[in-house]
């Protein structure tokens, strides 16, 4: 308002995309394989290039609009920001949904890899707009992974074009993260594969809205009489409209409510109900009871999803406050106090240099991690062996934390974006402010912190004899030992040595309780989360640092130098401040002080 | 919307305010001293219930919408929600902006450490409600402590009346953290001390609104011809519009915008123009130049108070989640998973209550160094020698902790009241989410945290060589050693010595730099704060551990046995969960590595 230009600040770096894909994934390498053979390095520029064009020209021009023209339910249907019709028809009409498909299903079989990064360029210019088309894509997914031929060919291609919205039906009203409490009851009809379905879900992101034609909800409901429990779930198609011989009508399902909330706001989340009128069908999705089991390969992507739309609003708020720090002046630097000199830009103080640094080192790990998670899956579905079953065992093992440091940490890197832009940053003038309240989503769906806490320390450490941990600490270990090599990284590479003894150490001292108090094991999983997240990441910023180390010894342009020498530095912050946490970190989880669990609830 | 019903939930705790001000403090102590001799426990109780009453019917039904109804710029005026004329004229009414101050004064000689006590009600049920009052008792005190009587009696009556609303009208667009470069300017008139104000400001909260008759700006501007930087600055008041002997007329202050912002929605935060008329009068308070002097008295009470509203914000949202926990059924104990069992109430998982057990470490000990605080301020008005030189001390090395602690934290433990309640929290049908927004001002204004740091780290430390700190040293020695008297709570002492240890490690290996490279000093302040801050945290919670142990011994009654089982609960989760924190943050202080002070901005 009175304070400087708010002039569009840029809002991820293609720099380090490239940097990732290429010098450090070398994603190329999967062209060797015959699904991916017709790709190169060319069409994979192409496609980061062509979806940094929809996200500068079409997405970030909406982001404040949508924010302030929240969804309204209006006569039963929810109707949300008018110019999303254009984006969802854009998103189809450039088979962004279908994408990483085989090209029967008239996809381009595109590497997830690349995938996913065309989506980071999208959420970091407009989380809730990335949303409706990638929603979509999960839920074409599990119908083309599980679905019957029919439901296949009924369903995908207008899912594909981006005219039918798709959506995961999970929580309901009683059970959020306890799913296996679930009341949507299906019962059989005299058609085989389809149930009636009854019940009510919430919090169902692009529930209902007016920006597509249908909504196909791929749901969880209990078969009448099945087991209890997780056992007992079942997994369907249920189209808001269905499709008969005589073209689409109503499905009995209601949009009961629009939620409005904190951030989040151009994607419309709405409470359904299905099947008042007792006319409400849903068509089975591969077995009975099996239902769970399908929605995880859902869910596991949609978690490596919400790790990426976390660190691309990390993102952008990171390049928003940069900018910022680049042009306001403020106050001067300790070494110089004379008030009669021009105040210094606020870039030059450390302790913004700091809340910088903190803001890169953590979006720029993550980055990595989560594009190293999108090339282990391109290599579970192409390759075979060996490279199979590490990538497998290595994705499942780090899903939890590719999903959830991000998600809690954007909320405070976020919050750095604030304050350096001080009152400003307080103020609807500037994203940043829009930015901390959308980041705050991410630590709840999907699964909570909490849950993925427990998913990780309570199974998957242990899956496969700990199989996964032992390819984590292995490829480790080679990273410690190729940083060796580089002068200059000796003390980096023993910092990632010591703090992967003392996951060891507080591992070993974790599972030596397993047995014998369960309880205790998982009562601080969200810390050992948090405790095991830092060091996953401290990896990857060896990683980065040793690749740059390399190329700075190679290149003389002064912008590839600037690049590779914040590189090293971000990589040297990281341990410095980040890595070091593990240390206290560390000390709690292997004191085994029944703290929490001997807090007696009226003690509160 | 969908959910359990919105109920009302407590959002403070009368019987800790007891438990401090009684237990901890022994506040009737000051009853000894004349100034507070008409007083006794039963008038400070009488106090805390009238402040209770207005809060809970007549702030806390407002709080949302507060939020929801925003103030608006409508031809010049800042209109605010309607029901703030009958809240401010209640304030005057009931006395609450004057009660601290003199009989003759029309105040109550109510102790500060009470008044900041009910402050913290009013706080807890509306925090943008609760500014405009005591805003204007922090801007009458300055001009009864440095104003001339004719000043004094001219505005301060109108101000304790509440018709007028006093300000701090300090920054501008290019002078924010750095005051030294208002540009404000004040010409002398013939009249003495009658100045022309010519300039603008920015993020003065309520600056402008039509709850009351005229608002009276404490105003900082330089003198024409004076001494560059701070010690060319003096205090002005400047009226909206000034008392002549024809009664009130327009005085050349314009209203050039309302911000909007994230949260502390009820309150408007006004953009003014001082003088493009040529025709805006301020009158000196003081001598010429010494503004910045008078206004620091004012910051520092403001400080604490920030401190104070981040740490009420911060209970309602812990009460708001406790509330929630307790009546919310999901999922099953780790050791009972059967299905076809009712679900638990999430209270009893472990890492609920982990998340609330830190939301009432934090803000517990909070309240309690910030009551202490006033304490402090309330001996130093009233005592002398020994006893006034310490508290005055310990005041003053404690202002940044005490602001910027709770200021932080409250920021995170919010947010962990946010997860507590799940897609629920981060939806407007619960209030956790307003909180969250609440509560991240607070790290800005008043000084922002960085600005703490270093008032801490590079000022409060080696002021008066060193005194405070031996006095803080002296004071948690004597509260460890006390509490070693008590079988159970060693543990604690002990860990607290060790954590003060670590506090003179620390501090010695920066002051040992600090002629050396004052830059390098200074980088790491925010660190230094925080990790001084947990330690003088820890050192309230060991005060409280002893005290609740001790009483413990003594009662039989069930809810009584409760609050202090909680307590000595509460104070062994900050220990092991927030003390241990020390350790890693020692580690980065005394490292010495250049990271951010050698990170170039073109490496960004």
């Amino acid at each position: 308002m009175s304070l400087t230009s708010t002039k569009m600040p840029s809002f991820f770096s293609k720099r380090d995309l490239h940097f990732n894909l290429y010098e450090l994934l070398n994603v190329e390498q999967l062209t060797r394989y015959p699904f991916f053979q017709d790709h190169d390095r060319e069409s994979f520029d192409m496609v980061l290039d062509a979806a940094e064009q929809i996200a500068d020209k079409m997405l970030r021009p909406l982001l404040t609009v949508m924010d302030r023209k929240e969804p309204q339910l209006i006569e039963g249907k929810i109707r949300v920001y008018e110019g999303m019709k254009e984006v969802t028809k854009r998103f189809g009409e450039d088979g962004w949904i279908n994408a990483t498909f085989s090209y029967e299903e008239g996809g381009q079989q595109l590497p997830v890899t690349v995938q996913n990064a065309a989506a980071f360029i999208f959420q970091a210019a407009n989380y809730s707009a990335s949303v409706y088309p990638f929603l979509t894509t999960g839920a074409a997914n599990l119908i083309r992974s599980f679905g019957s031929k029919e439901l296949i060919e009924r369903y995908t291609p207008l899912m594909y074009s981006g005219r039918w919205q798709g959506t995961m039906a999970l929580t309901e009203p009683n059970a959020g993260s306890s799913l296996s409490d679930i009341s949507t009851s299906a019962e059989p009809t005299q058609e085989a594969g389809v149930y009636k379905i009854n019940g009510q879900k919430i919090f169902i992101s692009c529930g209902d809205h007016d920006a597509c034609e249908n909504v196909v909800h791929l749901l969880l409901a209990k078969i009448k009489g099945g087991p209890a429990g997780t056992k007992g779930i079942s997994l369907f198609v249920v189209p808001q409209k269905r499709p008969t011989s005589a073209g689409l009508t109503e499905n009995g399902v209601i949009t009961a409510g629009v939620y409005h909330k904190m951030g989040y706001k151009g994607a419309p989340i709405a409470h359904l109900m299905f099947g008042s009128n007792d006319d409400c069908l849903g068509y089975l999705v591969g077995e009975p009871h099996k239902g769970l089991n399908y929605m995880f390969q859902m869910m596991n992507e949609a978690r490596v999803g919400v790790g990426m739309n976390a660190t691309a609003i990390g993102t952008a708020a990171y390049y928003a406050s940069l900018s910022y720090a680049k042009e306001r002046p403020q106050g001067r630097l300790i070494t110089a106090k004379d008030p009669a000199q021009p105040q210094t830009l606020i870039i030059h103080h450390a302790d913004v240099k700091r809340m910088l640094l903190f803001q890169k080192a953590v979006v720029e790990g993550a980055l990595s991690l989560l594009l190293q998670c999108g090339l282990w899956s391109d290599l579970i579905h192409v390759s075979e062996g060996e490279t199979k079953q590490r990538a497998e065992l290595l994705l499942d093992l780090l899903t939890p934390i590719a999903k959830s440091y991000p998600s809690e940490m954007c909320c405070q890197t976020t919050s750095a974006a604030v304050q350096i832009l001080g009152g400003a940053g307080y103020t609807t003038d500037f994203p940043v402010e829009q930015y901390y309240r959308e980041a705050r989503i991410h630590p709840i769906h999907e699964g909570t912190t909490g849950i993925h806490g427990m998913d990780l320390l309570g199974r998957k450490l242990i899956l496969h004899g700990g199989k996964g941990l032992n390819y984590l600490t292995e490829e480790m270990l080679r990273s410690i030992a190729e940083a060796k090599q580089s002068e200059g990284l000796t003390n980096l590479a023993l910092q990632l040595e010591a703090a992967l003894e003392r996951v060891q150490k507080v591992t070993g001292s974790l599972l030596a309780i397993a047995q014998r108090d369960k309880e205790l094991l998982l009562a601080d999983a969200t810390l050992y989360l948090e405790f095991f997240g830092i060091v996953t990441i401290g990896w990857q910023w060896l990683k980065q640092a040793t690749q740059a180390q390399k190329a700075l010894s190679k290149t003389h342009a002064e912008n590839e130098r600037n690049f590779y020498q914040g590189k090293l530095a971000t990589a040297n912050y990281f341990f410095e401040y980040e890595v070091v946490k593990t240390i206290s970190l560390a000390e709690r989880l292997i004191s085994h002080n029944h703290v929490t669990i001997g807090m007696h609830p009226d003690w509160f």
